[in-house]
């Protein structure tokens, strides 16, 4: 089957109506699908209520057994189930997963090199074959950014990772693509002109444009990851915003589009 | 198929040691089986300790936006992922859901008689294919007391209704025995004396007892509940502590069996 895998963070669920809107747009997009959800500041705000501080470590953010507690929560809780909800009230059969549940992602604590990061998990397996019989059964998996260890340990993981690794073992069997909702409506020549989005790369205009230095810093990481997804199967990588979500699923120009096949830019 | 369906409550959740035991117990618990759990305490413990103070109104707990986020945090977050997580590690591919879940458990917000008790659920219907297709797969459902009204509201629910719910409708295709975990090891002739349980209630028994008042107050409606679970279908009722559920699946007497067949105590 073709899966959709679109992924969203804070940009969309720290505010109510860009979630609604989201929603909305979501229960519109065709075909199998799948949402991940990052958990954005409302996890810090929450803790912070409690007397959680965020935890750092030479400026890099821990996860503390606290901090584990909070995270699970609000993006395993609070979040996920409110998500849950708005879609079944859309007619869209979602069903609330972190990676514990029905062992769907298995991580391994992050090992310790320089840093501890805590409770962090790296993924090391997808169990394909429960998100499989979901999707058969016209269910929507929602993954909050939570993992285990399949020793009792719950593990908070990055949610770009639970995409690409969902998206990377999938396409095994099936044409996966995947979408990154974004706070830019893609990859932009001049990060200041949100009119200057390069609709398409491939890895050769990839290389071109960090030589320039047209990509740099916070997307080179991302656009590894989605590099590294297509090399392992994924059909497509789309970045962009959120409410260009159904124009992209309509194969429309609205972000930028990231594939190996060779494309002429100029 | 026969199906065991296994409520816990704050007498075993309030307690991590007790918690760790019981899921030992549960998952050496034969056959297929449903983990139905409630909340306990900790989710009036957070709620305070993020300002969030119980609401009462006439003597009556209500479920105000703040509680309903609070409960749906601790209970469908972290409680119910903590004890996946744990099942997990125990080698029991457990799977959290709320009623929101693949629309599992569908409720409307009470009718507002004489007190508004807020986002609370009575329970209108369970989809049962769901909760059939899992444990087909071998896979234990583990509920919150959480569900939805399809509309995008989440409702806070009683875990006792969403188990014997859950019974009553499995019923109709498959043997379902309902484990009630209990503060007493079981029905008691003398309360104070938690050797006297009463090893089995069938109807008969229960209106000369409640006659004779050695059955009174709050296991009255628990009872009652009981009974009207036998009365839709279900094989029978269990009701005794956790400690000896393993004991009361291997059919030792280990607390109170309800059941409608006539049995002669005396």
């Amino acid at each position: 089957m073709q899966i959709n895998i679109i992924k969203i963070g804070g940009n969309v669920i720290d505010y109510p109506q860009k979630l609604e809107e989201f929603l909305f747009l979501f229960s519109r997009f065709p075909g199998k699908k799948i949402l991940v959800h990052g958990g954005g500041i409302m996890a810090t705000k929450f803790g912070e209520s409690m007397g959680v501080m965020p935890k750092m470590v030479d400026g890099r953010r821990i996860t503390d057994a606290d901090t584990l507690d909070i995270v699970t929560m609000v993006y395993a809780g609070l979040i996920n189930k409110q998500i849950v909800a708005k879609l079944q009230g859309l007619n869209q059969n979602a069903l609330g997963l972190t990676g514990a549940d029905g062992n769907s992602i298995l991580s391994e604590k992050r090992p310790i090199k320089t840093i501890d990061y805590g409770y962090v998990g790296d993924i090391l397996k997808i169990n394909t074959g429960l998100i499989e019989n979901l999707l058969e059964d016209n269910i929507i998996p929602v993954f909050s950014a939570i993992t285990h260890d399949k020793k009792g340990q719950l593990l908070n993981t990055n949610a770009d990772s639970i995409a690409s690794e969902l998206a990377t073992s999938l396409s095994n069997n099936h044409k996966v693509n995947l979408y990154f909702c974004f706070n830019k409506p893609g990859v932009l020549i001049d990060e200041h002109n949100e009119n200057s989005i390069i609709p398409l790369i491939n890895e050769e205009i990839y290389g071109e444009l960090k030589k320039e230095r047209v990509i740099h810093s916070g997307m080179i990481p991302k656009l590894d990851n989605a590099f590294a997804a297509l090399h392992k199967g994924v059909n497509h990588v789309w970045i962009g915003k959120a409410e260009n979500l159904l124009l992209a699923a309509k194969g429309k120009l609205s972000g930028t589009i990231i594939e190996n096949h060779k494309y002429d830019l100029y």
